[in-house]
């Protein structure tokens, strides 16, 4: 038995059809809807035959859907949540793929006061956006965080889990604030960094763009992977986790300062002190599956 | 014909033992000698046949020599320089592969008044350490800088630079303090960054440990990888490239601290500009073949 047999998707970049293509590999018997704000993506989307039925308009999609799952960037959820609420069947279930879940639970009851919601995120992407982007086993072996509130019925937050095990996730539940914070630092402070450094690195005047480029291999590289990725999505991020961002980032910042320090006054073995530490942190990564065991990423080293 | 026939290396960690991996595929009829100062690591030579020889002493090892490679951290340069004073042969060309140019240059010279010395570094690495870690492809299609001051000889340049391109590496020559900020960029701030917020992210209390590496896959796994870089090497590093390192550190965080107001007051169009700014510089290094163009680094995604 599935737990949804009617799926739409409405936002169909990485996330959305990558949620899409694995539907279609986990879930084959589920009929699948598709929508996109954008007619290029949805051109698109028909061409390459993500969903069984790509629908000009939001409410279309969601006519029939025993399950809603908003994919478009943080700060357009409340807005897509409006666009089916006249069309949304009284027994779905809706739910996002966001990576703020108290601003997203906030808009999306504001925009449903009636609907069933399960607010999700799926900690997992590359850096490349749009529906071409997207494949079938981006979520194997990472975690999705489900975020329900008080209001939230169980078996609802059990369906949707079910839902995302299905795609080979693993599923762990919290407090929309506690996700925040969490990601606050996992995620959104090591993109806002990677887009700092690239910024400054871009803006020298002594050191050339393409020097930069050129000598890339020794550390920058690993920068400008997540400071390449979606412009909106990030942008949206920023606006809507601001407090637990700002908060991480003074922290980071005072570390900074005092890393600065004990290079001023060549205090080595601070430096190896920490240098050290962060050993660990590693090990622990690779040992949890979360990052590949082999030097380099695994990059190819033909 | 080969550059160089008798080579020395100093330091059979990750980039010394690469180097005499790759010297084996490329120079096969090259004489290989090894020294390192630790015994566990000579003996670990020894066992996986690194070298033709593997001797006791620095001294031993460079007694007929035409090629000499240092390749110990930054810091331990000068003591390795001095210890094969007395034992290197008038015409044998001393190199090294450290990531500071203008201290290692000012110490090899200091300790080998009398030789012919061609500071170079290839820009290479990977986040493991030792003589097991090594392979003869890491320097395949990466850069390795020639810093010569107005004392080398061109040919002796010359005979290095066709060491490098034969160990399929792409050669350049720069002035030391110039390389000194260009790496400071390429290599050593972003290997300060990666530290730092590994090391924020492992002393948050409402955050444990446990979740940062549960969720790493949201970004933060990207900054763990050099983070566990060898502490001795960047310690040295941090130390010996301070004025660079702190330069750019200034302007790092005078760019972190705008974007930082720009999150605080909601100027999303400031946020927008630089991160469609910085898929450039991530474009330019995928097409120049300094990475990986496959999505995520290309890991595997099973």
């Amino acid at each position: 038995m599935l737990p949804f047999s009617r799926i739409t998707i409405i936002g169909l970049g990485l996330i959305g059809s990558s949620i899409a293509r694995a539907v279609r590999v986990h879930m084959p018997t589920a009929r699948l809807t598709g929508y996109d704000a954008d007619p290029d993506v949805r051109a698109i989307a028909d061409r390459i035959d993500l969903c069984d039925d790509i629908t000009d308009t939001a409410g279309a999609s969601v006519i029939d859907a025993d399950l809603v799952i908003l994919c478009v960037p943080v700060g357009a959820m409340g807005a897509a949540a409006a666009e089916i609420a006249a069309d949304l069947p009284a027994d779905a279930i809706v739910s996002d793929v966001g990576s703020c879940k108290e601003a997203i639970a906030a808009a999306l009851a504001d925009a449903l006061p009636n609907a069933t919601i399960v607010p999700a995120h799926p900690v997992a992407g590359t850096e490349q956006s749009g529906p071409e982007a997207g494949f079938a086993t981006l979520f194997h072996g990472r975690w999705c965080i489900l975020t329900p509130t008080a209001q939230t019925s169980a078996a609802a937050v059990e369906r949707v889990a079910e839902f995302w095990l299905k795609l080979g996730a693993d599923v762990e539940t919290m407090a929309p604030d506690h996700h925040d914070r969490v990601l606050a630092i996992t995620s959104h402070l090591p993109h806002l960094i990677a887009y700092t450094i690239v910024g400054t690195a871009s803006d020298l005047e002594e050191v050339t763009q393409s020097e930069v480029i050129k000598y890339s291999a020794g550390g920058f590289r690993d920068f400008t992977r997540i400071a390449a990725s979606d412009p909106t999505m990030w942008r949206d991020v920023f606006l809507t986790n601001r407090e637990a961002v700002l908060e991480m980032l003074q922290r980071f910042s005072e570390d900074l300062t005092a890393l600065q320090r004990a290079i001023r006054w060549g205090k080595g073995d601070e430096l190896f002190e920490l240098f050290t530490r962060t050993r660990a942190i590693r090990r622990g990564i690779v040992e949890q599956g979360q990052d590949d065991a082999a030097p380099d990423f695994g990059r190819s080293h033909q």
